[in-house]
This record gives C-alpha cells, structure tokens and sequence, in this order.
C-alpha cells in the first residue's frame, strides 16, 4: 500500500492512496498530475546516515565508520515531488545523493534492533542534496546539508511489504544513471540504525531515517533533472535550479 | 517584558507576562511556583554556534573559527525550567555550557546584518548539555549534543530592551560559580551570526539561535542543581539525574 499526500485544487491538503498514477481520498478519485505532491509525512527531524555503503565512503576519500556516522536535517530542508529546488548560490560543487529512508510510527526511545519493525511507519525516497564547498570545511555539516531545499522526500510512503531485502537505490540525472546500489550493501543495517539512534534520542511520529546513499554521486547542475527511485517505493522527481 | 509559558493545574498551557516571582495571564495572576513552567517558545529546530567564545575555544584545545560554527539541536532536546533532566547513561563526562539564546520573531531568509534586529522576539537561557565521550569521537555532534533533555531552555522570553550589550552569562553548580562570561566577548555578534544563518536556512518564529558558551565548562554530576543566569534575562534552573 502506498500513502500519499498532496495539495487539491482547492488549497485542501488531502492523504490518499496511490496506484498507477491514480489517488483515492476522502470517497474521491484523482490524477496524480492534477495535484501537487506533497512531502508523505511531516518530520520534526531527518536523522540521517552517513558513510554508510562502503563504496560511497572510499569515493569520498573516507574510511567506514566503526559506528553509524549520525547528522541532521531539520525541517527547512523539506521539498515535494516534482519541486523545483533553489540551491546554494557560486557554489562549485552540489552533489544528490540517493537514499532509502524509514518513516517511523510513533514515538520512541531505547527501541532494540529486534523490536525496530514495530515503529517502521513504511518507506520512502530522499534526494541527500549536499553542498560540498561547506560540508568539506565545517565541523558540523549545517552549510552543507542543513540548507532549504537539501532534502526532496517522497513521492509515497511505501508500506514495509512493499520494499524487497535487496532493493536498488538509483539516481538518474536528465535520464543518466548516476547512482545504482541496492540495500544489500547497507553497512549498518536499518534495525540497528533505529536501535542506536534511539539510544539517545526520541524519534516522533513522521520522523525520517535516511539510511545512505550509494556510491555514484555527482554533481548537479542548473536546470537538471533529478530521479531518485527505490525499487518497491517509487521514483521522486525534481528540478534543480542555482 | 518578560514572556512566560506554563502548564497551570489543570492541564491549560498558558501564555503570560512575568514580573517578581508572578505571573499575569488571560485576567488571572498566578504563582510562578505553583505553575509547570514550559520553554518560552516552540522551536522547529535550535541553531547552535560553538566556539564564540576565545577562551572556551582555548580551553577545549581547539582554534577560534574564521566563520560561526554551526551545529543542530532538535525539538527533542527541550527541557523546561525546574526539570529534572535525564542525560546519557555511563558517559564519563557531560558538561554544563551556558548560553544565551535569540527566540526569532519571524519566518525569515537572507536577513543582513543591519536588518537582523528586525526578526528579534527577544532572548533566553540555554544549557547546551553535552555529551564529550562522544561529541568528542564524532563527525557531527548527534549523540554528542542532540540528545534527549540537551536544551533546557527559559525561564521566559525576555524582550531586546531587557539585554544589556555587556550581560554576564554564568553558570552555577548547587550554588558554586563555574563559568562567569560576558556578551561582550562574543566572536560573532548576534546580527552576523543571523546573516550567516539565514544565507542558507530559513528560520522560523518561534526557532532559536544559540550563541555559544564562555569558558568554565565542567562535569555535571548526578543530583546536580544547575543554574544558567544571563543579566536582564533570568536564571533558568535544573536538576540532573543520571
């Protein structure tokens, strides 16, 4: 089952179900390119994951981390499907960088890696924008990966059945594969993701684990067409605009 | 004017002005201590600034930075005035950093400098509760000062008129002084740190600045009684528990 959000005509935020194409909400039928898509759920915090396929670690010159290498997108950084993003301005460097992410289900603490399917809400994509000019010289990646616009979400939330073990995780650029890793080669597995995180703090309802990105990533470039697809959860579109 | 949020004893939240130990709110007054006191204002994210202080800086063994370091507090850092807050288990050292806080007026981006009072609500206190077993091993600091209960945050929302330009910012520990700065050592002042900020994120009102800590910082142990004063604001107090 896939869930969806978005703006009717009207101005009204509905929630619906989505298939091929179609959304059924509130007793009525609508054509997904009617509607603007919104983010599928509303986070008070993006815990992201970094550094956590091994090929993405060496292409970024780094060794894998012993333990999950944990950073922060706050709410600002939020975009839909089919936005146009506005990034950075004289920046020589914005790279995607295609993730699974986990929506979590209801408010947790100290949850361990056996009991971590009992908050897994379902599924969605994340375009990881990041500003390599900053993030390379900053302590704390807030320049870098903090930014407005820095996390398009979406398109669906996915239910767990729908996302298979091994996954591909994909970025096209103006139709190019960019990026094609599969969650197989996940280094901390999504479980224990959700049992260290929440050893320190709380997860809500609607927040969002984003797992990491494979290697293959790459520079974007004004007017770019980004596509980021996750086998079983669906494709997020957007354009990019300096 | 001082901004007040409590929980009166029926549930309510209310919203008051503080004067002398009372509050006046909706045609009552009330105790300030027979009130829950809340943290004065609902932030979507804390934007925190370390090093900003010289000598903090030099104490921690690191250089004072060419621009503001920035790093990242989530909603699920807050604590209220008079909380006891629960901090990581089993660490060897979690320190006490008093800081003045900037509580935003308004939505806002690409704020100058010389128009940066313009989105001012006013002031608060934070203890920026961290975590330096792991702050110190980790990328971004996520379990080093993200965690639960790491921004306690009041007692009120002290409007600009109330901030001497050389407030003294001090921490106590069951009464004993442990840090003792003043505003006027800050690196970067308040206008330029919201310039930088706003260059690429957009705050919300509501959303807090959190201006960095003088030097003094030390371990908080179980049962402390903390004490985080800055002049013309107030004394937010809390106890810890391990």
């Amino acid at each position: 089952m896939k869930r969806i959000r978005f703006k009717e005509q009207t101005g009204s935020t509905r929630v619906g179900t989505y298939q091929d194409g179609m959304i059924d909400a509130a007793g009525r039928t609508y054509d997904v390119d009617d509607v603007d898509v919104l983010p599928p759920c509303s986070p008070s915090k993006i815990v992201c994951v970094g550094r956590n396929y091994a090929k993405h670690a060496e292409e970024r010159g780094n060794d894998v981390p012993d333990r999950p290498l944990l950073f922060l997108k706050p709410p600002n950084t939020l975009a839909g499907h089919d936005d146009t993003i506005r990034v950075p301005e004289g920046k020589e460097r914005i790279d995607h960088e295609a993730e699974l992410c986990v929506v979590i289900s209801e408010q947790c603490r100290n949850v361990s890696a056996e009991n971590a399917e009992d908050v897994i809400e379902g599924y969605t994509c994340m375009n990881d924008v990041s500003n390599r000019d900053d993030q390379d010289k900053e302590t704390n990646w807030v320049r870098g990966k903090a930014f407005d616009n820095s996390a398009p979400l979406g398109p669906v939330l996915a239910s767990p059945d729908e996302l298979p073990a091994d996954a591909y995780v994909r970025t096209r650029v103006n139709g190019e594969l960019r990026q094609d890793g599969s969650l197989e080669q996940l280094i901390f597995p999504i479980p224990e993701l959700i049992e260290e995180i929440t050893t320190y703090l709380t997860l809500e309802p609607g927040d969002v684990i984003a797992t990491g990105t494979p290697d293959g990533v790459d520079r974007l470039n004004d007017g770019d067409e980004v596509e980021i697809e996750v086998e079983g959860v669906g494709t997020l579109s957007h354009r990019v605009v300096q």
